[in-house]
């Protein structure tokens, strides 16, 4: 080593003592001809004094020193008890220049840490930089210290870590994959995977009972705010369990993992059904940190004389003490439901007294005004909101205000934690309803994937009635945040089959696909379920970081640009030659054969 | 979970409890009207006792049972004591068929394992059905292990692991790419990279001082036997420090993976530089089981009247008790040389007497002769083999026919280890020597990769004797098998650029490729260096496996082929459309930009 201790780890017991250390000049002030250097390195700051000017003069910020000198005690009055290393300085005897250092494009200093406010660009694109900023290093170590306690737990019951194939076949689960044109097969492709979903139900059948892997996976999605296009997961199989085994399981692994931040997380964790979760908080990922449910209306509002209201649902959601809002706020509001594709917001406000103020009120009959602050449980100075029309939109909008009213109020506590299990989703939902891409071919595709089972009661009857069929999954939501989800998978054939045929893909089309997931079915699948977490999600929760990018190395940009190796990039003729990505598949023999030992060239 | 206990676990202690089994039907045996079946799953094999003839009758291999029933000492003369569990049995009260199996394509009981010779082809394809295979199984749990150790080491060195990117930017090390079409920036691709080189450098110069990665790799190679278009390599990274720290971090590491099979590392590990493995071995990989190097015979007939000696390099190596091979092994031996592409391989034999023999001796000078058995160590009975020509062809030769004479004289021991360093490899080789892709346009191309440092006596001069020059690099063999390398890396920019410039690469072609990289060297990088190891390889020596194959889960099988999902497969053309394989990329602004905050889109 080029260093004899680290400049973080240096204390009172070591005055006396000859020391060298590495790092990097952090700050530097010169007094009276004497120059101080905060020098830093991974472990944190020294103080080293340089008597010699000639020396100190050309030291510049972030050049690279190695530093040798006498741990001595600071004079009376300058120790510094912010600092670990604040009782003692380091006279130094020598100074080796390491390395020098142009001028930055931002200050890394951790003397500026928390008050300097860089661009994300400059940011990504000098990302080695960043990360010598205390927080970018802090959030990059939690990282590492979150997997480790997972690590720990899974070790710990038995699990065991294996990585599956990132060249693979397409397995379709919602998103489009990214493409890998195969030189040896010239115009072949592999698919990058968009989770270890079948791999890891292979090792299920396997017999290897128990499975993890913090996965890279991969979706080629359209930019959406915080995604990327390469993401971690930390992927769980298990067989020969149910529903609970796997809730008990992760309990114990959000518990070891927040215990990292100590923030003791209740067990067991509040479940919630997904049918309340819509009803009561207009979405699948509620943010508990609050209360202030939505009130359904629908019946209440029955024989309005309301226009608006005369609609399949009319739900509300209370703003505390909202009455008193200037009109502007209230303008404002209207806007902010523009944005979010809804003609407006209605309102009532409930004055001092609790009459009814605002548009709405005067549309409403006599009975409706009357009872309206008991059936929405409002208060004098309250205030309403409204949303009528499609139940799934008018709830998402209400879910919405709910939580944007939180936020204004001051209602939603940021230092709060919030943990509910959303149990007892569909199985299957309407094809189209968002911009992923859907599988299958019929008005029906999963809400999960396509290899979740229903819920053990609707097992032998779920084509009677896919919108009413339940999934046997669960997604572990916090803060408002969906950080996990699972399911028990389908482990019988002919299930996996049916389930297909709800979806439309016709069995040469399973067979095409999924040909072999149907095949491995036949010889003994045991049953088994398993959770993926989103890794990158837990990170930044944890760090309490703004974006999922704060919690990544060497994150993308918008629209999956690395703005610091400049990737993604044209290729040359040659290299496209090359890859093979202009030829004409040669049919293979025994492709997607239905002999179990074919030989497969 | 669907048991109260795992097979495998049953002891005499439970004796007299009811328990609940889930698992495989490894086996069935049936006496006198009760059937018993060695009940499998993850844990091991218990034997259960079904009375009931009809519950027994559909029961057959690799059904999955959920057995219940009460746990009983074997009847007197039945404890099989080969079996942990072998003290008991379980008479089923109840049996329910979780799931059932076809016929087997082939034979996966632990009953058969061990004997059953089953096609590799048929194994890669049904992987699931193989896994269930002891040793199979014991593989990949083998593998977890190591990986679990390794963390063990570096953890309580304070490394942090860092998930590097794996849609980046091609970083050239030597093969050629994987490429990725990027959908957003039609036209455009990104590389998977051949190894995290550039990005663990990065943190370095962001100051993480350790890093560590179990890094997916990919290398686009023909296909050469045991390798893998994706593979894993442990990949560390540290800084300030000098080769004999990574070396002392590497070898704590191997004692604690090889620990997992109860063999101790031998510490330290015996070095040898890279010039004296090819002048005793013939390899730069040796493999040090057992002795018998070449011994170099160029000045010894340097006035030889054979012409086939008077060669730039002549030497040989000896085959104890060699003389005796019949005439047909002899020609096996010509028959393995032309293999290699020589022309064949020269030999004398030493008789009981010391007489020489063989169609060589005769085209020898008087004095050649006489000396032959000291200069060479053969003894009576012995038998020499020579080779002579280009010296690199002629050691590679002769270290090929060292390895083959161990084979075959029993020499080498299969169940020995051997470790050993070699250190002090050429920096540069001339271009063109092998069938990697070369990096740049001279005469000379980087022997380990480009970002290699020279050894700091060299530092200043290695453009004077390129030839010459050493490399600050190690790399670590065990059984004649590299497992590992590593070096100290280039920190400064000039050096890189003086580097780049041995190797053609031009500024503009520097900036083009590795500009991210000159440009962060600009801002302090710290003195840095590290190793990645074979992770696939360390696991197949650990697992004894006869291919690295055996301990990856889905590996592919010859030109990157996968048996089990029939990967890589032809493309829509919707996905080709959308993936923008055909488009032209548009220019990016900023590009290579060398203003350090430029907007990058």
């Amino acid at each position: 080593m080029l260093r004899t201790h680290t400049a973080g780890s240096l204390r009172a017991e070591h005055i006396g003592s000859t020391v060298t250390l590495t790092g990097w000049v952090d700050r530097r002030r010169d007094h009276g001809g004497v120059a101080f250097i905060d020098l830093r390195d991974a472990s944190g700051i020294a103080q080293v004094v340089i008597r010699d000017e000639e020396v100190a003069h050309p030291l510049r910020s972030e050049f690279v020193l190695q530093v040798t000198g006498e741990v001595s005690r600071r004079p009376e009055g300058n120790a510094n008890p912010n600092l670990a290393t604040g009782e003692i300085e380091v006279i130094a005897t020598q100074v080796v220049t390491l390395n020098e250092s142009a001028p930055l494009p931002f200050q890394v200093s951790t003397a500026v840490a928390e008050t300097e406010q860089i661009g994300e660009e400059a940011r990504l694109k000098h990302r080695y930089l960043d990360m010598r900023r205390p927080s970018q290093a802090h959030a990059l170590k939690l990282r590492a210290k979150i997997s480790r306690a997972a690590r720990r737990v899974l070790e710990a019951h038995d699990f065991t870590e294996v990585e599956t194939p990132t060249l693979t076949r397409s397995t379709p689960e919602g998103a489009r994959d990214f493409l890998v044109p195969a030189r040896l097969a010239p115009g072949s492709w592999y698919a990058l995977p968009q989770s270890p979903q079948l791999f890891k139900q292979l090792l299920m059948v396997g017999g290897l009972e128990r499975y993890y892997q913090i996965a890279r996976c991969y979706r080629d999605e359209d930019f959406r705010a915080d995604r990327q296009p390469e993401f971690t997961q930390l992927d769980v199989e298990m067989s020969f369990v149910e529903q609970d085994d796997v809730i008990e399981l992760t309990e114990e692994l959000l518990a070891e993992i927040w215990q990292l931040i100590d923030v003791a997380v209740p067990r067991p964790i509040e479940r919630i059904t997904y049918d309340d979760a819509m009803r009561l908080y207009g979405t699948d990922k509620p943010d508990l940190r609050f209360g202030n449910p939505i009130t359904e209306l629908t019946s209440y509002f029955k024989a309005t004389p309301f226009r608006v209201f005369q609609a399949e649902y009319v739900g509300a959601v209370v703003m505390k003490a909202g009455a008193s809002q200037p009109r502007r706020q209230f303008d404002a509001w209207q806007e902010w439901a523009k944005q979010r594709g809804a003609k407006g917001l209605a309102y009532v406000t409930f004055g001092e007294e609790g009459e009814l103020g605002g548009p709405v009120a005067k549309n409403l009959s006599d009975g409706e005004r009357e009872h309206l602050a008991k059936a929405t449980g409002a208060e004098p100075g309250d205030c309403v909101f409204f949303a009528a029309g499609k139940t799934s939109e008018a709830r998402a909008l209400l879910g919405g205000a709910r939580l944007e009213i939180a936020r204004k109020t001051g209602e939603l506590d940021e230092s709060k934690w919030s943990f509910v299990w959303v149990v007892d989703a569909p199985l299957f939902k309407p094809t189209g309803e968002d911009d992923d891409v859907d599988l299958g071919h019929s008005a029906w595709t999963a809400v999960h994937h396509a290899f979740t089972s229903p819920k053990p009661e609707w097992l032998d009857r779920f084509e009677q009635d896919p919108g009413k069929a339940l999934a046997y999954a669960y997604d572990i939501v916090c803060n408002g945040n969906e950080i996990g989800g699972g399911s028990i998978r389908i482990h019988r054939r002919d299930v996996q089959e049916r389930v297909f045929g709800v979806m439309g893909i016709a069995p040469e089309e399973a067979q095409e696909k999924f040909g072999f997931l149907l095949e491995a079915f036949k010889f003994g699948a045991p049953p088994h379920g398993g959770i993926a977490f989103g890794w990158d999600r837990i990170a930044g929760l944890l760090a309490g970081a703004p974006s999922i990018r704060d919690v990544i190395a060497f994150p993308k940009s918008g629209g999956g640009y690395d703005p610091l190796t400049d990737a993604p990039a044209p290729i040359t003729p040659e290299q496209r030659k090359e890859a093979g990505v202009d030829a004409t598949p040669e049919a293979r023999e025994g492709k997607a054969a239905k002999e179990p030992v074919a030989a497969a060239k």
